[in-house]
């Protein structure tokens, strides 16, 4: 780096919060997808007036900033693509206040978010969004993702409980959007804009999240089909039947025998699906409810349901959608997690494409997720190292993109598009679409300053896991 | 207007949907707010392509376009203040297609946001928003103005239950934002940005709207309380105590005389606050969380709380609060509806300062509102021919703004800031905030063609109600 650039940083932050040895940019270099770059220098800032300081800085000398929090991202979200400067936020001063009168928590990005579950839940409250990763995420990078794990079908998203954040804009001012009204339409929806902007409007120094009453029950029960398609249609029977399960989670049979194989939790290994319900509220509802919900997912050819009785069962469920992950990660070196996410009721319909893109391409495809809300998390378990492979994932994944939004779905429910989605944007969005969302980083980015090389394709990318 | 240009319109538009009578631009001149403006004429599209050939017209000839749904707005946002040309949307064909398999309806703007309700409710669903309006308001205004009325509390709002669509641009291209997912993360979200946009970045010809289960069961209670203060306390002891009600609106002495004048419902006129609460759920749930809520209230001061024993009780008290907008109306012939929404807890403080302000101007100032939220309606009965009351109104306008953001609240909970608030807009969200919205509209309408003069204020613009 210019060491007149270098000397202007040290105006700005002390010395013991600037990296530049090549041991720490190389830590800095990856996050939980995969791919590797060497940023410049890190920088961890303790206030808004240094973020705003190096905003400006930054657009003086054209440098890539790259925000970043725990980095669990699973679309690469905050590698330094393009160099520049990462900014460390996970060590920003943390700050976690609970406003049990009005419902709120005030927090910096930097609180892990498990801690926030935490918090509201110590005072009788409950902060639903919950990504497999909140025990380690910050908060701040979960709003900037929009990642909301499981709860999304009763509760919705992260976006539902942001109502207010202080952001440090791309030029380097620092403004307030929303506040701590549930209800506010004064002028355009700044928070819902940089919620879910992948760092590319704005960098969040401060975020209002909205909490709800803690639901004073809850009741959890795992039923496995013979067939997938059962599973599915069992999905839409209990949702139109009158129930909103807080979660519905759906595990295939690579999963079952991956967790079984990994830790066995005596899963019947020949079932093509388990799907995991568990229902929230008041107790006798929810006793209700989830005897309702046994008796749908039998009458619609389950070969077996189990209803925790108590919390050890309840937690057992748990644990064998919670160990997929690890298990998967055994199967191989390279794990591509996507998380194309269709209308609910065309997800039998979407397992029937990734069965067949599995078998075309001859891949490790394992596929769990959300599937209340058609929220699909296919991984595709390979080795980057073999180009041959990697050959066919490239064309597996550009396939699994084409087959969810060709049902009427997105290419991505909550991992964020980051670099490895970039070159399917269009597919989905349409040109003007994409445009649409150009001009507004446009108009607020003028210099391309903030997380440059994320969401928008360069020109001529085609390839996403390939380079 | 130009002969050569009314040539162009007449290539788009059939001669029975272009209206140039006098009579008619007079009634497409107002709506539920005050004041009166003449556009050069209207239009009736039947089809996206008419809007979007219109929307590239005016961009070539520089003409502004209003976009109108039923007019029920109280901020003035479809008043065409620079004339051109009013769209009336409410003659835009009608569909509305309930699919129960996902829980969503596809609806077009023109559609009653009442017909939604019933239609979803026919297959047992539900659609929460429900604006006082809803049974003459489009669901393309609902939108356009975020608009959501008393089940904000526990359903959040119109914005909440948006999830997908079509658009045509303000440069007249057609795009589709968002899509039948709940999650969806693929880029920024434009649905967010143009729901409450009041029609000054996109017209909207196709909406796709989430839909819940319908809860089983409701109960209703209605109680008074000697002292307001109370009535807030009650409200945030019931909301700590774990119960979320469905609705829980305030109604001041002012409200309960007009009501009490206009078509008497027994109520308690001495009474300083009336609270109507409501929950929904499963049967047990509902019997057990409304009794809590009598004790709750009764123990923090209520003069009295009846709990409606069947639906013809509840009709009764909802009908009490129904009656508010037509027994005020009564007390003068001009309303200015404000909705300044604060902190819950807040309330009490912000009702000192109505009280304060009521006084000061010597007004009739009555306050109702979704309290449970924070959004209070506090309505001035005036008559804008008495030019110095009105000069009074002016003031007491202001210090409802000043009060409302005074507390950490926002100019406008959910009737839009249109024209009635723009010259507030800097002293909630400071210059820079303004700022970076007004980037976004200058970026997506460069040559200011949708519902110009609305959001930002004008050069020097300080006033709201005189001119």
């Amino acid at each position: 780096m210019d060491p007149r650039i270098l000397r202007e940083i040290e105006a700005i932050f002390p010395g013991d919060r600037i990296l530049t040895g090549l041991g720490d940019r190389y830590t800095y270099g990856f996050d939980a997808s995969f791919g590797q770059y060497l940023p410049e220098l890190v920088v961890q800032p303790q206030s808004v007036e240094q973020i705003a300081g190096l905003v400006r800085l930054a657009n003086d000398h054209l440098i890539p900033l790259y925000p970043r929090g725990s980095a669990t991202s699973l679309s690469g979200g905050p590698l330094p693509v393009k160099g520049g400067i990462v900014i460390d936020m996970s060590q920003y001063p943390k700050r976690l206040d609970v406003d049990r009168e009005n419902l709120l928590a005030v927090v910096t990005p930097s609180v892990i978010t498990a801690e926030i579950h935490r918090a509201a839940e110590s005072v009788g409250l409950f902060y639903p969004p919950d990504p497999s990763s909140s025990h380690v995420s910050t908060i701040g990078g979960n709003l900037l993702e929009n990642s909301s794990g499981p709860k999304g079908l009763k509760y919705g998203t992260t976006k539902e409980y942001v109502i207010g954040m202080e952001v440090v804009t791309p030029t380097g001012e620092v403004i307030r959007v929303g506040g701590k009204t549930v209800k506010s339409v004064t002028g355009y929806d700044l928070t819902r804009l940089i919620v879910g902007s992948e760092g590319t409007l704005g960098i969040v120094t401060e975020a209002i999240l909205r909490l709800i009453p803690k639901p004073p029950a809850r009741r959890t029960l795992l039923a496995h089909f013979p067939r997938l398609k059962d599973a599915g249609y069992a999905i839409t029977r209990i949702l139109s039947s009158g129930i909103l399960p807080a979660a519905m989670e759906l595990m295939d049979n690579a999963c079952i025998r991956a967790v079984e194989s990994y830790r066995p939790h005596g899963l019947p290994t020949d079932a093509e699906a388990i799907l995991i319900i568990e229902v929230d509220g008041h107790p006798s509802a929810v006793d209700e409810e989830i005897r309702r919900c046994e008796e749908l997912c039998l009458a619609q050819g389950a070969g077996g349901c189990k209803v925790a009785e108590n919390e050890d069962e309840r937690e057992k469920i748990w644990m064998s959608r919670k160990m997929v992950s690890p298990a998967i990660t055994r199967m191989g070196p390279t794990k591509i997690s996507e998380d194309a996410t269709v209308p609910r009721e065309k997800i039998p319909e979407m397992m029937e494409h990734l069965k067949r893109i599995k078998e075309k391409y001859r891949l490790q495809l394992v596929v769990f997720g959300h599937a209340g809300d058609g929220n699909l998390h296919p991984n595709i378990i390979t080795d980057e190292r073999n180009r041959e492979e990697m050959e066919r994932v490239e064309k597996a994944v550009g396939e699994i993109f084409e087959a969810a939004v060709s049902l009427g779905g997105t290419l991505s429910g909550e991992h964020g598009i980051g670099i490895l989605k970039a070159p399917y944007m269009e597919m989905e969005l349409g040109r003007e679409g994409v445009m649409m969302m150009k001009k507004i980083k446009e108009a607020w980015d003028p210099n391309n300053i903030l997380n440059p090389g994320k969401i928008f394709p360069a020109p001529g990318q085609t390839k996403v896991v390939l380079r």
